[in-house]
Order: C-alpha cells, then structure tokens, then sequence
C-alpha cells in the first residue's frame, strides 16, 4: 500500500521525482530487426509479424470502411450517445485552441508572417489487447482533423478474428477516419515510418502503446518520421487541503492504480488526517475493483507526501511535474497561481481524472515521467507546423541591408554579406 | 559545381528528397563517456574537457556579468547598432506570436481552460570558433525572455585565453542574460542536461553545434531534457520563375553554401536559362568569396533541378521540406498557398535567406534534412508548455458522470468509472 512520507526536505525532492526506470534501448535490438524486416518485404513482414505476435493470419492489413457509416456499428446505443457527447466536448475545446496566422509589419517594405500548416500526414495508433482503446481515437483524431490533416491513417491490431473492435470503428467512423489499417505493435509503428504497399510513410505518429510501441516510436524519429510525446507510464498527484473529500481521493487513486502496475500515484498535503482517512478509504475500495491486483502493485511502489506548507507542497508538485494533477478542495482556484508543471489539472472535488480521460474535452494525451517540464500534452499545436514568411521588396532591403552586412561581416560569412550587397547595387 | 537534373520524375523525388547522411550515434560512445564524467566530478569534469578540446585551463566556468552593461561592451558602434536593429525586429515578430490563455464553458458548471506557462529553466548553446554566432543569441534568448523562461543560462566556449567574444556577450547582455558560462562542446551540454555547482541542470536546451553537440542533445533527452529541434547541416532551396535574377540566385545559394561542406543548397525552376544564367553567375561569384573551398564542397553535392511544371515543382518543394525556401520572383505572392512544407520562406528577388538569418525578425533556428514536414522553427511555443485544466462542480459531474461512467465501464476500466460514481451518490 501507498506509504507515507513525513516532512521531505526539500534536497529529498529529486528523488522522489524518480520515476520507476524503463529502458527503452533493451528492447530496440527487437525493433531494429521488425525495421529491417518492415523496410525490405514491407506488407508480407507485417503480417508475419501480425501472424506471430496477434495469432491471426491476414491477407492484408487493410480495413475496408467502403459504404460504413458510423451509426450502423452495433454497439450499445448508451455508449453511442456517450462518444457522441465526449466528441462535442473534445471538438469545442480543441477548435478554441486553433492559433491563427499572424502577420507583422517589421517596416517599410518588410513585412513577416507566421502561418499555420497542418502536418499533411499523421499516423494514430490504438492499442488492442482487454479494453478497446476507442476514447484515445477521439482524442487523437478529432485535433487531427480540425488542423486539416490531409491524411490520417489509424493502425489498431487485430482481434483473434481478424477484426476490429467495434467501439474503436464506431469512434474512429464518428470521427470521419475512413484509412483503418489492421495492424499492431512495432510492425504498425515500422509500416507507418517505412511505408508499404498499404500503409503510408507518415510524418507524424500519435498514440500509446506497449513498451515495445514505445521502443518503435523512438525508432521512428532516427527515420525522420516525429512523435507526438515521450512515452511512460500514466501517473497522478493529488494534492488535497482540509476541504478535500477522502472517498473521492481514495477513488481517483485507484482510477488510476488500475492503469498498470508501473503507475504512479502520490497524494501530497499539509492535513495529516486526510492522509490518514484516504489511506483508510483506500483499503475499503480497493477491494471492489475487478483490477485489483493492478493496483495494488501500483501503489505499493506509490506514496503519499505530507507537507510542511502548502508552498513547498507546490514547489514538491512543480519539480515533480505530474502528468494529471488533481486540486482535491473545495476553492481550487486559489491554487491555480502557483501550478507551473503539469499535464492536465482537475480543479476541484466533482473533478475526478475519468472526466478528462474521457469526456470533458482536454486531451488525454499527456506528458509523463517529468516531461511536463518541457512538454505540452496533445493539443491543436501538435498537428500543425508554424511555417514563417518574410515578405521583403526593394525599398525594405534598402533600409535593413546594411544591419545585414555588418551583422554577417563581423561573424565572418562574406557571402551571407554579398546576397544583400548584389541586391543593393544591381 | 551544382549538377543539374533535367524533368525528374515523380519517382525520383524519394531520392532527390534524401540528405548527406549523418550519423549521431557513431559519436555516441565519446558523449557517453563525457556525460559521466560530468555527472561523477561535475565542475572538474567540465574543466578537464575544456582543457582537453577547447585548449584552456579555467579555474571556473562562470564568467561574471555582475556589473557589466551591453553598452560598455568593446565591439564598433556600427555593429551595436545593427544587432539593436535586428534585436528589436526579433522582438516586434515574436511578441506578436505570444499565445494567449483560452476559457471554453463545455457544459453547465464545466470548464476547460489552456494556460501558457513558460519551461521555467532553459539552456542556449551558442558554438564558438572561427566567428562568434551573436546572431544566435538574439534568436533565442529574446525569445525566451519574452515567454518569461525564470532562468536562462548561455553556454559558450572560451576563447583560447578563457574569454568571451565581445559580440556574443554585447549580444547576451543586450536580451537581458546574466547568467553566462564559457563552457563548450558536448561537456557543456552534459552540464546542462545534468546540472553541476556552477551550472544548473535546465528542462530545455536550444541551439547549434558541431556533431558532438548534437550527439549530446541526443543523449540529453534520454536523461528528460527536451531539445529544439533535431539537428542537421543547413540548407537553402530556391524556387526561381521567369522573373527571377541569377545573380541573386547565385549569391544565395553561395551564402548557403559557405556554412559547411555538408551543406546542400537546390534550385527549382521551371525555366531552363534561369538556371543556365545562375551557374555561369555562381562561376563568377565563387571566385570572390573568401569561403570557396568550403562553398565549393557544398555545391559539388548539391543540384538544380529542371522541372516540367510549376505544380510539380511545388510537389518536389513540400516533399523536399526545405529549412530555407527562398521564392525568387517578381510576384511572389501567387505562389504562397503551394507552401506546405518549410521552415523559413523568403518572398521576392529582393528577400535573401540573410535577410532572416539576421535581422528581418524572423527566427533562424529552423528545421532541417526535411524536419519540416513535422517540426516548427524556433518560436514562442518552443520556450512554453500549455496546460489544460477542468473546472468540474457537482451540477457539470452530474450532467456528465454518466457519459463517463459508459465510456469507462465500455474500457473496462471500472475503477474510473467508481470515481464518477461516488461524486454522483455521495
């Protein structure tokens, strides 16, 4: 179970910011041959490897979505309703965060702009395996296609059958993807970097995986192709006052035990009770879930952090830069101020993570293991490239042309220098 | 000289699309090696490599600003006033591109907000030798100030009598940095990624560099330091219609071309005698430059290409994703909505690449070896991170708890779902 620190220090913090390792290189000898196999035979490689790793042999990787409409996927009309809504959601806050283009006038006769493109073509990869995935299609492909990406290939593996799930079609038809491919693992992650006969070299691959999808994302980036973030396991900090609530901490905890056994979760507060009653609330839901045995491995490597002040337990939360960050009282608004690192922050006791993982419309796709130091989670700017012009006529060469030769002279680049010379002379 | 390929086919665009090759992890032993020393002996490691490669034994690697101000800096009142110029043209473009907070109401009693934080630790590399790249400095430490980075820290080799150049620290002490370290190569990176008594480990680290450095940015991510962009040799590509002047061409591309050996510069046209007229233009330039041999080197393995149509010289364009895209014409306008892929696009016959590499205001750390497909240049986002947050009270979980609850349940992930339920009932 989750053990308690009392009173860190402040030196004591680089440490416990330690995420549980994972080694990424162990396993590229794996990935660098899936690679080699994916570069030289192409489709016949991946559905070897689709043989071997998914136990179903195929014809091909592709999924035909010819004449499929989203509404005649049988799955419960409950949870079409619930996609439907998420969707809205998702859609509404990711348009509010478009960027738009900018022009500005430098000076007479030079003008810059910065226009917004997005990346033509984008690769969205689904895990299969227990639970279909299909909320991540939402969270992947609706950005992808409000930024206007031209192409946008979703790589999801196979089941026993040889199908898809239907919650992941019924999400991905929603969502208006129509290039579905039947693939899964590093070979997807290999076809969508590579090419093959089906499936498009991508410029950009999004999406979660296994570690061996992980190993194959970074792969990917020797080869030119970006990815969305770096990956780890999924974790949350709780921070909670003397108005947080122990049953709703209890259950935020184990919402996100229950992810894997490598998941982080720590509790951070100055209130010594409400450790002391979410530990006791803890042991009580516990035992409900189907996922028990997960989460307990989760939290036995997890802990809870009481705090001196409730400026150092920012500082603690800042340093550790948590993917989800949850604001367990009943004014989160005053903590906002003072959050500078994290991937998305649940402000509030009626704001559990589940809304985000799912329905409330930020983005599941996230920083994790610190990178929210540095990192954004998914959102529209990951689908575009800012591309900037400058717009010069003779007039504004005439005016900045000097600043130019002297700057270029004096860092000894002769002809950086003449480019502006000839222009000034001819 | 440039060799010139008359109507390629499409076919050929995946290998005309393809750059010197360049191999970071050859290195990599070197840099591993650099890396824990510094992160075993810290200041002492760093000292002993700038010994080693950069020929100076230091008692410290801080060079202290206490005192210093830009102006009184030794370096000719014209060059001050050009960098001023340059400087505040930086300036206007990136302010104008600050993002701006967003607040979207979702539903009833839910709202999502994404807020600009700046990385609040950042690293600017800035490479020594033969001329010292000031220009750089303004590139990325305005920037970084103006997203409001609480610490920014410039690295850059000492001189062979343990100084800084003039230029770099006018440059430096004109965005408002104090804190300089005359540091170098892959030790100074391996500082900044691993922090040591005198420099402070950072969350992102920005700039050139030789090979080494770049191996070291490499390795930098793996210890969770976020880099700019991948790096690679420049490049220039020029798109030259009927109205353009060879002699502009030929001196851009020859400006290009005295950055490296391994540079590549291409130029596009339709019009056979423009790219007749450049090179007889180019043979003559050549003569002139004090960089010859170098710029030679670059155009023996650079070409022009001789295309059919313009719509297909666009298709090479974007496939290319070239860093530097320069549209020499009369009206370049016409052909801006063909841009899907670049880095920094130059409008007109009298806009040269120097323009941005410099002082038009536009940032010139940019996407190479066709990173532009995927990658923005260096702009204001790349020194912020945006953070999401949910708003959540107990009317917005009860209009969308069950939404959440059918996803979750759908996911098997019940634990989720537990966590919507007991802020429905409790």
């Amino acid at each position: 179970m989750l053990k308690t620190i009392i009173y860190p220090k402040r030196e004591d913090f680089k440490i416990l910011c330690k995420r549980p390792e994972i080694d990424a290189e162990l396993l590229m000898n794996g990935v660098t041959h899936i690679f080699q196999e994916v570069e030289k035979y192409g489709d016949e490689a991946l559905l070897k490897f689709t043989d071997l790793y998914d136990n179903v042999k195929m014809d091909s990787p592709v999924f035909d979505t010819t004449g499929l409409y989203y509404d005649q996927i049988p799955i419960p009309a409950e949870l079409k309703a619930a996609i439907q809504i998420a969707s809205s959601n998702i859609e509404k806050f990711h348009l509010a965060q478009k960027s738009r283009d900018i022009t500005v006038n430098i000076m007479p006769g030079i003008t810059c702009e910065q226009k917004i493109e997005p990346i033509e073509k984008v690769g969205i990869y689904i895990p299969g395996g227990s639970a279909p995935l299909f909320s991540t299609v939402l969270m992947l492909a609706i950005p992808a296609r409000l930024a206007g990406c031209s192409q946008i290939i979703l790589c999801t593996p196979p089941d026993s059958s040889g199908n898809i799930h239907p919650a992941v079609l019924y999400a991905a038809l929603l969502c208006g993807i129509s290039e579905i491919r039947l693939a899964g693992g590093a070979q997807a992650i290999a076809a969508l970097t590579l090419g093959t006969a089906t499936i498009p070299a991508v410029n950009k691959i999004f999406g979660p995986g296994n570690q061996y999808v992980t190993a194959a994302k970074k792969m990917a980036q020797n080869y030119g192709v970006a990815i969305d973030i770096p990956a780890g396991p999924s974790e949350v900090l709780i921070f909670a006052d003397q108005t947080s609530i122990p049953e709703f901490i209890a259950a935020d905890l184990l919402a996100q035990a229950e992810h894997g056994g490598d998941s982080q979760v720590v509790l951070v507060s100055t209130n010594k009770s409400i450790i002391a009653e979410t530990m006791i609330c803890l042991a009580a839901q516990i035992e409900d879930i189907p996922r028990k045995k997960i989460a307990k491995q989760a939290l036995d490597q997890s802990f809870a952090l009481l705090m001196e002040t409730e400026s150092l337990a920012f500082d603690f939360i800042n340093a550790y830069a948590p993917e989800h960050l949850i604001i367990a009282a009943d004014s989160p608004g005053k903590y906002q101020k003072f959050i500078t690192n994290a991937g998305s922050v649940f402000m509030g006791n009626y704001c559990p993570e589940s809304a985000g993982d799912y329905a409330s419309g930020t983005n599941h796709t996230l920083p994790t293991n610190g990178w929210a130091r540095s990192y954004s989670g998914v959102n529209m700017d990951a689908f575009c490239k800012k591309i900037t012009f400058q717009n010069i006529t003779k007039e504004g060469i005439n005016a900045l042309g000097q600043t130019i030769i002297t700057m270029a002279e004096a860092e000894q680049l002769q002809a950086h220098a003449n480019a502006v010379k000839i222009r000034l002379t001819l």
